[in-house]
């Protein structure tokens, strides 16, 4: 665990009410020298797989030893059970909903725990605020050293969302879905350049909504102010991008949308 | 106080501009281990009375010895009086428009001073921007260990707010208010539930705006999705809810609306 | 430098998705006790000017030493350079695009240098992401105490923007323009009040878009609610501002529109 520790927050209460402070005052209070970085709190709301990729692509970027606490939680107050992971060297903490899919799929020899030790919680409990109530406290003491053991126990079967690839239709063909849009209108889709290689060198064509591209550029800068294309995006995934414009708006593609991509 | 000092901003300054960075800035020339968390910088401008509610409910989760500086000043550059305040293990620093009636209220054992060191303020002192040039280097100075008694003189009369509870009209009515909508459009009345125990357990009716609701919950779990109930809200106030749904939206209501509670 | 070091951050990225924590997350694993301080990621995407007035804002209220990373940067991926400069007792990394403008300008004795130290980038280093993979560790390796000949080379014309102030038309009359607006609806021309000091005791004429004022006040308390008028802002600018109103809205200003100040 780096020390002092670090500690990320992801939830969607966005930025005007007081939900994301009164998380940040528990934690403190309980491990004065935590380190708190925001990774988002406008995630829309309930959206646990936005949270999920969002989580993604940001916690591979801290050092070992962080603990990520995710709050999109619809199922607050109900059954859902709160847990905690360790998976790929890191921590996450948060409602069982698949919002940790990510990390738990890229590393098979994590550890899970349902979360239990209500003697730790901040009491009482509301029912609809978890998030201060019983991931901050926990995660703070975890933070400043508690063993897992003495939080929860075993958890065999925490929630996963399918991940799934694109899909081969037939020799040449690929039908793939869009997993994110970014603020610059940026669609990630869910191919990986060695998924099509055959994109740098050949000609293709990939239909996203109403839009459609033939091009494939290494950067931005490369290609025409204006025009739609393909690269391989910060996220390691293909995106579909216009240089200084707006590709989301111009193709009216969201998350969810089917992409389909033929060689030619 | 919390070594390092702890400081909390709450501003209706936004985050787009250079305002709350310019604020931090000030206080870690002067103060360079002092820990910033941000409530808030999205309170509706000059809306004091929303400032507020939004302290009154992130403060108590910060470790005792917190500082809480409070910007939103309709009356900067006027005679408004800069104050600060020590009350229920907290203390407390802005302008003297109202915004610390929570813990004002709280706790009669307050004490409160005008801020006149002005040989500690940031020169020349902008009439626009008192918080990069008046509470940010007085917060931070405050946070490094200087003595109230340094930094103002003994002020009797804070400004308060009228925190008016419900009114019982007749047997079994009452009027109220909303105190605040948040991001997911809940509605957060000024009814407790010690108030009006008998919701939990008998038929009522409460008319919100356009909307009205016969249900009280514990949860939002417990509700089906789409139907307005109550429940006892994580702000310890009766809050009107739609389960994954926007209650403001959906009854037109808004801080300030009336609400009438029938107990039937 | 402050110790620990301190390291600002100005973007485009918005606040929704991941890429601010991720560049944070790589700060940290390099300079685990480096302190961050967001200055705003809410520029307007690519608008470096709006970009560059709002660092020269923010930088002076931080101590000297301060590193600070400012990534607005349309041309990623392109030929434009990654810079480090050290001016005005502050340090600025980010790219070759004008937005370290202001300091430049103020500083004669800056130096600068174009960054080249491809080994302390974060690998593979994406065409689309030079914030996470470029600025980020440069800083951090920068704040952990890396001597800047060690990370690039000396650069001698580094882009710089036409601050140009206002022109003198003719007798008693001024052309300007808005710089810059802020939440508030306040428009920030380029008239320093040191440019026409008789303002304040002269009848004038502002002309700003649909907009028109013959009023100087020394704050916004002592102007007449709903009526525009001129103030030295906390900026250093003459601002052009309705008090609790939006001068914007009510003239159709916005960065850039004309200005003309005629004396009478």
């Amino acid at each position: 665990m780096p020390s002092p520790p670090l500690i990320t927050l992801l939830t969607d209460f966005g930025l005007a009410d007081h939900y994301v402070a009164a998380m940040k005052g528990v934690i403190l209070g309980i491990c004065p020298d935590a380190r708190l970085v925001d990774i988002t709190h406008q995630i829309q709301p309930f959206n646990v797989a936005q949270a999920a990729f969002t989580l993604s692509q940001a916690y591979p970027c801290f050092p070992a030893g962080t603990i990520h606490v995710a709050v999109v939680d619809p199922g607050v107050g109900s059954a859902r059970r709160p847990i905690l992971i360790e998976a790929d060297n890191h921590t996450f903490i948060g409602p069982d909903n698949g919002v940790f899919t990510f990390p738990l799929t890229k590393d098979p020899h994590y550890t899970a725990l349902t979360i239990t030790a209500e003697h730790y919680f901040r009491h009482p409990v509301s029912q609809t605020f978890h998030g201060r109530d019983i991931f901050a406290p926990i995660a703070a003491y975890y933070a400043a050293g508690m063993a897992p053991a003495q939080l929860g126990e075993t958890l065999c079967d925490p929630v996963l969302f399918d991940l799934g690839p694109p899909t081969r239709i037939s020799d040449g063909v690929w039908s793939g879905r869009i997993l994110y849009v970014d603020r610059f209108g940026n669609l990630v889709t869910n191919f990986r350049l060695a998924d099509v290689p055959e994109i740098t060198g050949r000609r293709f064509k990939m239909e996203i909504g109403t839009g459609v591209t033939s091009w494939y550029h290494p950067s931005y800068a490369e290609a025409n102010e204006g025009s739609i294309f393909l690269l391989q995006g910060s996220s390691g995934y293909l995106e579909v991008s216009i240089n200084q414009g707006d590709a989301a708006g111009s193709t009216g593609a969201s998350a969810g949308t089917s992409v389909r991509l033929r060689l030619m």
